[in-house]
């Protein structure tokens, strides 16, 4: 093999990336090496500069360039619904539906007791405070439909709930689009378990 | 929608990456931004350095920090053989399997009428005067097993064969480890074709 030492280089950078093993490393370190300098210059400076610009908000810790957020200083969002997400991506994803009209409040992660992450590791204080405070109405546990996503949010509804706020969680189903042949069958069974009238 | 002008920036570049759709430049972009600062700088770092370090080898232009390339300038290298690759990521993945012991050449690509690419738009020149002064006598095609790459193997094929060298193809068949039932009907029945007394 020729000795490319600072394509290895290259190459460890990007695994380290989540999502990116071996084979796809080597094709975007290929695709960084070809292409123009222009080009390589606004990749690179994109991430300095994005690495710098961005912070957390001091209020619900989603991504912002500004602090508070966007969100957290419009006057126009509905300050009575809280959604309660793990990641500041997944204020985007929600953000992206063009449903959402409350406000967020990430975590920081879920609860993993195997991995150590226990409720102190969270901003589940901010959290307490902030319904305690802020008159809050409904609190909607948006945290993923997986194992530690919905024990976060079992614990969350025994916390909030002596508080008062009405304490929901996203609706779990089939995806739209999906197939019933290709459900798993823990998706068909709350999907049945949550059946609506039509 | 929070404005993070800097982080849209970051993901456009991100997706220009070969593999990556909006999702994984998300996802790769919120990594980039709460990485640590030294993992972040050795990130940018060794992407400009493998820019500035690598080049293409004068010889088989394949990917490299001494010109001609190690493979190019190895005497226990078969001069005899030559390899004949679309890409120079090709020739580390040839080279990954410690099977060919011969020489590359990297085209540049494949013929693609459609897209406007033929062949004075790869290094085909270059594998001629090889061939016709380097006491080559076998040409291994080994581009991609596809359409555009078996029209370039067979174009290579019919200028090469009157000067003399063996032309040799990468053999087709089942993928060592899968199953037949995945296998798809064209891989099937070359395969089939290819078969081989045990």
């Amino acid at each position: 093999m020729a000795a490319l030492p600072s394509f290895d280089r290259l190459m460890a950078a990007l695994e380290r990336l989540p999502g990116i093993g071996p084979k796809s490393a080597r094709r975007m370190g290929h695709a960084l090496l070809s292409m123009g300098e222009a080009e390589a210059e606004a990749l690179v400076s994109s991430i300095t500069e994005a690495r710098s610009r961005t912070r957390t908000c001091s209020i619900c810790r989603s991504l912002t360039e500004e602090d508070p957020c966007r969100v957290c200083t419009d006057p126009t969002r509905d300050a009575r619904l809280l959604a309660v997400v793990e990641d500041a991506a997944d204020v985007e994803v929600l953000e992206k539906t063009r449903e959402f009209r409350g406000r967020y409040h990430v975590l920081g992660g879920a609860l993993a007791p195997l991995r150590g992450i226990g409720p102190d590791d969270l901003h589940v204080d901010g959290l307490l405070s902030r319904v305690a405070s802020d008159g809050v109405e409904e609190v909607l546990l948006a945290t993923n439909p997986n194992v530690e996503g919905e024990a976060t949010a079992l614990y969350l509804a025994r916390r909030l709930k002596p508080m008062g706020p009405r304490v929901t969680r996203l609706a779990l189903g089939l995806p739209v689009g999906a197939a019933l042949e290709f459900a798993d069958e823990v998706t068909l069974s709350r999907s049945l378990t949550g059946r609506r009238e039509i």
